[in-house]
């Protein structure tokens, strides 16, 4: 165990999770000629080739579970296999009931091997009392033959046979066509779908892994043919509409841009901490980033015959996900940026590689650089030029800005702009709110971004609540000017003041326009809870 | 003396300064046949056809003086003239001093009519010891013959004859030849020149008058001859220079927007109260609003030969204004800007329908919509594209926004980028901190602007110093979406809570993006004291 201990650290130090290059072959760390992973894909980008900001995390912590599941391997082997339910797998999920995880139809109890993963006790929790599946599906480097040899060790038991089929749809309930979700997500709503990831796994990678990408789904999800599906883009007056095929779309040059997408809603719970508001309760993980491939909406509406020549106008997106009286979602953005090359609006028909999940708006989405989530419709049906903005429920009833002094009696939708670009924004990931954290050296981990192609300039990191602060190093390369459309990482190591038994940490970015986050929640809090921008604040106790 | 109070409280209700269309003939107003001024023309505009959100203050504060002098005009004429010197009236500047101004050679006490005064006692104390011209320059209705018919009434004494007569010049002095300007301007530094516009005075008109436009000058004022003038304008790589006279800049064709200007040290003075910064103490009157007049930057570097097709290239500008080593004041921005028609960027050689003042950059300067006032180099004498910033020290060792945590032992000023764009900014103009309010009802008066043709959406104002919030009224029209050049000014009545005896008024902005104020000073504190944009706060007592 000791010898598994110290192996696991010499690669921690090696493998700095910040200095490795994306394309480690981790077999110079090998001391086990068994063991010979090569250059290991991460499974979730389809083609990884050139993956910016790419963390080696994922591998490490498939090499870890193989070195460490090797000691134990004439441990569990002689026991019994039992039958158990879903429902007593369920119910092992905590280290006082112990941990356990499914992988087939069999079941594993890994309690003592949590503390050794080299990821973090934190991430092999996600899988406490479910399927490793999903989580090996993430992270590739786990599905080799010997790392499920050794697996195999920590056996006790099969699931019994009801267990080992999916369990039936309901078939009346309109969501029940919904695509399986990853069970790492932190699920706000099951109907309609809406879950975050968890922080730690958040900003682990540069891009977001497809499964864990945040959803915000208003609807059902549609479950649409490629074979027959056609985007209906309206031509301008006297001019015939396109109905355009998957196929047709490809034909339009392909182009592929780095995106961060945030819900208006993001960071709402901390408002609702505030007083009540009306909205589900994201934490910090309603942002996520992806590549996006497509055809440019300026090429597909020139291609209409439209033209910037109406500077007020207005372009509208229809999805094919409805409401059961047939009402479907549905958004704008002006004219001038559709038409604008440089602003880069995609018909997205590719996420990281990979044709766009079901969650994510299979077969098309758009995609609108600096924009609000909101405004990125998927499932896209309809695309047409108008003299006003949408008449959606979503684009002139919500997703709008208040003053702290307007309630549900005196709101005016009237009164304010629908939300299109959003303002600078950063949270903390890493330690988590009520953590305890070593004293020595504290590493502080999270992202920022900003709307409107705005690149984040800095990140100023307190341990104090605000009364001092301190730079933050910024990950990745600095961006293309006015198009920065996808967030910063950033960490911060720093020493634990000494003597101190906790600390307030709080993040605060800042962008090229120089914009700042507000100090505090009140201020800015609004009946719908959206633009949750203030300083993040994080309290963890210091271990003494 | 009742009866003009009553007729100047009746105007003052009549022609409520908001709702008063700007050509208001005033001779509906009028009780005294003797006064038949029609229309009149407020001077600074050189043409006002058409002047949006001009008020009429000017106006009445004409009118009001001629009512109420016309009362006095037995009062002062059996009294003999003595001879004073200037110093002798500038002592006369406080009721307790009496209050005397000059016209021309003429000394005038006019202590007990300053509280008759229409446009309030404060636009009069303005001139208080000193001449009135610079203000009826402002406010030309004043200057008509039955006004000065009135005013001679208040005559007590004439000017020394060597009084009369400017000043010598010091010709030894680098600034000896800078312009002559308006004494209503608040001096932060006689040499280089940096003065704003009181508070009272900056948001009474929407467009700033020439003489009171706040002036920030690093150098003494170049005095250049406009027939000589040439713009030094280099070509690509191939290609000759053009050498533009003022002819040839009125050959392209004229483009005139409206755009407000901010230094970036604005509202520096609340970051020394917060800790000591290096810079002008400016108050709230770093920013004010013309209308500019000139060649599109893009029309003349096209015609100079140059394409955007270096993206990361940049416009450098040096003016005509240098230090005794010769080095001149520079700046630059990106090429995408300076290429961009969309924004708008000008070769400006006319402010307000006049060529420039001489304090402003006559005869060119450069006017860079929605981007911090250090780039508008006046004086222009050249452009170049240049594959980096400017390596001027403005560009790159100055106006650049830093942590708190940052001093002058550890500032690295190339990890910052150069401000261009400014974050969203707002500051109360009236009430004055430490002034006392009337019990019943307040008005609160104030700007709002951002950067980046951002346009400001909503004002919040609070009078308890940020626990609760009004929404305050926006003035005039919205602005072109992406192309919000100009301020929006904004008021606010609000009734004043029974029993208070002082008031913490508050404003915020929030801008199209949705991006806001930060609610303190000192977490954006910076060792340069730029990018002050905190809520503005102002501290009034009630009178009982």
């Amino acid at each position: 165990m000791l010898r598994h201990r110290a192996v696991i650290s010499h690669l921690r130090q090696a493998c700095s999770f910040q200095s490795v290059p994306s394309r480690l072959c981790i077999r110079a760390c090998s001391t086990n000629d068994s063991l010979q992973p090569q250059c290991p894909r991460l499974a979730f980008s389809g083609d990884n080739s050139s993956p910016r900001g790419w963390r080696v995390m994922g591998t490490l912590l498939g090499l870890g579970a193989v070195l460490a599941y090797h000691d134990h391997r004439c441990r569990a082997a002689e026991k019994s296999p039992h039958i158990y339910t879903r429902e007593e797998v369920r119910s092992h999920s905590s280290p006082e009931t112990r941990i356990w995880v499914t992988l087939g139809c069999e079941v594993f109890d890994v309690t003592e091997f949590v503390d050794l993963h080299p990821g973090g006790a934190s991430k092999l929790m996600l899988a406490a009392g479910g399927p490793l599946e999903p989580f090996w599906a993430l992270y590739a480097v786990h599905d080799q033959p010997h790392v499920r040899e050794i697996l195999a060790q920590y056996k006790v038991g099969e699931l019994s046979p009801e267990d080992k089929a999916p369990s039936t749809l309901q078939t009346s309930d309109p969501y029940a066509d919904d695509p399986i979700r990853h069970p790492a997500l932190k699920v706000n709503s099951q109907r309609p779908f809406n879950a975050e990831p968890p922080p730690e796994l958040l900003t682990e990678n540069y891009i977001t892994p497809n499964p864990i990408f945040f959803t915000r789904n208003h609807l059902p999800v549609p479950n649409l043919d490629p074979e027959t599906y056609r985007l209906h883009v309206v031509g301008p007056p006297g001019c015939q509409s396109l109905f355009l095929s998957l196929d047709d779309l490809y034909q339009f040059p392909k182009h592929e841009i780095t995106v961060t997408l945030q819900c208006a809603g993001n960071r709402r719970s901390e408002m609702t901490r505030f007083k009540e508001v009306k909205g589900l309760a994201w934490n910090t993980g309603a942002i996520s980033t992806a590549c996006w491939a497509g055809a440019r909406l300026c090429d597909v509406l020139a291609k209409a015959g439209h033209q910037l020549c109406e500077t007020e106008a207005h372009v509208c997106f229809e999805g094919l996900d409805s409401d059961p009286t047939g009402t479907a979602y549905g958004a704008s953005i002006p004219l001038a940026r559709a038409m604008d090359p440089e602003a880069e609006v995609l018909l997205a028909y590719e996420m990281n590689g990979q044709p766009l999940p079901r969650d994510h708006g299979f077969p098309v989405r758009v995609v609108v650089p600096g924009v609000v989530g909101a405004r990125h419709v998927k499932w896209l049906g309809k695309v047409s030029v108008e003299p006003e903005e949408s008449y959606s429920h979503w684009q002139r009833r919500d997703y709008k800005g208040f003053s702290p002094s307007v309630d549900w009696d005196t709101v005016d939708f009237d009164s304010a702009p629908s939300i299109q670009e959003l303002p600078v924004q950063s949270a903390i990931t890493e330690p988590k709110d009520g953590e305890t954290v070593q004293s020595g050296e504290v590493t502080i981990k999270g992202y920022a971004w900003s709307g409107g192609g705005r690149a984040v300039v800095r990140v100023d990191v307190s341990l104090d609540g605000g009364l001092t602060w301190q730079v933050a190093e910024l990950d990745g390369e600095e961006q293309r000017p006015q198009k920065a459309w996808a967030w910063r990482l950033w960490q911060l190591q720093a020493p634990v003041p000494a003597g101190k038994k906790e600390l307030n940490i709080v993040c605060k970015a800042v962008d090229d326009s120089y914009n700042v986050q507000p100090d505090t929640v009140a201020p800015i809090w609004n009946l719908r809870g959206v633009l949750s921008n203030a300083w993040h604040r994080v309290h963890v106790r210091v271990t003494p």
